[in-house]
């Protein structure tokens, strides 16, 4: 992809501030979501194993996994076209491969698509350690006009 | 579809009176959902409005929407072949079409295919009073195999 | 839905006229294709039975039932804004619930959002006579910018 | 992936005899489809640019994309699991990212799950040539019960 191979419009660190402001309901109950890298169209997010994220049997629920997805899509985002728009969710799709184990889930994003208008990416979603994806995730994201865009 | 002509598993008494036993995390926090209708292979369900199903500007979040929907879905199902087999959700698919507003929200489900492996139905969620849907989910649920199945 | 409430902005002439001279190719191997009915924001489609479209066994192939339900969103949106943009297939997603049979093949469509820039809608395939779906189909389409839009 | 690191259960050679004693509409009309790379729950086809696969503009159409990517998703479960079982398309979903070229289209596609009774995997499509994908591509399949599954 050539979405990798430029850089990000930013840091990890200017991300995790902008998250705190932005998204304080995020982590209000402890820390929850942690971003652990961001390129240009990228990311990579952990989500902390906790309790209120489970269903019965112990299993992480669906929609928890969804927003850990969504979460990553828009960081990825964010680290192409910057803090400036807010994307809307459009579509998502979500294939559960794999029941998560009692651990740490891990995102991993790519952008197919940085349009104008539309950005389509995929997640991986994986559990700590583990090398067979627990869900493959779609999202499509509708870009709001930009004055220089 | 023909699916509405037969009479339902389960009597809307009996579905609650399951939800409750098995899924007592649904409404651990007060009540959050209620089941309208039940019948062969259909449900409504309605999600009360309530402050933790937000994100930032007051819409009700994705994950959130999804949760209902896939509890809709189960419900549908549950309808149509009684609390005996537990169906594993293999697909959600949401497509975001307004923005739901500050009240409840509610669940419209059919099932378009009630098969002996694989079970596919569609949710239309909409803000309580709206016209104009929220959102449309399709599901897909893979149905273990029954003994006498 | 409000979509139905309106009159369609184009009638069934002008839109096999339209079809016509925009796609002669859709025929060009004799009539394949009959829209059957237009409104705002809906469409009924018949695909005439034809060898061409069969694969191994009889069975209608997946590829032309999907561009049957392409051309159902497609005359919908024009149904709703008239023959002036073209827009664009961003997302399909179908889910085969029954194999057709040897039949004609109707799509039954209406868009569940008309919005500036995207336009949602739902398909239902059903063999000529049936009263279960074939296939439910979901589309997403990008409207391009218009003048006065 | 594991899917990538067992042997395949085809050959290519075994591969192409299989598709063209089974499925000789695919090259009917003069050869359309080549199996350039087969492995367990892996593969890559190509398919040749023809007229017949274009609509108006020149562009190659969404069911001619969604046909390549199907036979992709077929011949990297037979890559798995060997000519025994037929897979059955319960559901393709589409994302069109850019508009492919006059040229080959390639196909790229990798099993995601191969499970007993469901498969899960993705294609990118690209313009034979270009490094930024014309179409991403999610399915998903129904694996009949086997005598020794």
């Amino acid at each position: 992809m050539t979405v990798d191979a430029k850089s990000p419009a930013m840091s990890l660190a200017d991300m995790d501030a902008f998250l705190d402001r932005d998204f304080p309901q995020l982590n209000r109950d402890g820390r929850a979501y942690v971003v652990e890298a961001v390129g240009y169209g990228t990311s990579r997010m952990r989500m902390l194993y906790h309790e209120r994220h489970l269903r019965p049997g112990g299993t992480i629920s669906g929609p928890a996994m969804m927003g850990l997805a969504d979460l990553a899509f828009y960081v990825a985002i964010l680290g192409a076209i910057g803090p400036v728009a807010l994307a809307v969710t459009t579509n998502l799709s979500i294939n559960f491969l794999r029941k998560p184990g009692r651990r740490d889930l891990i995102a991993d994003c790519r952008m197919l698509k940085l349009g104008k208008r539309l950005a389509v990416g995929e997640v991986l979603l994986f559990s700590d350690g583990e090398e067979e994806p627990s869900a493959h995730v779609t999202g499509t994201y509708s870009i709001p006009p930009r004055a220089n865009g």
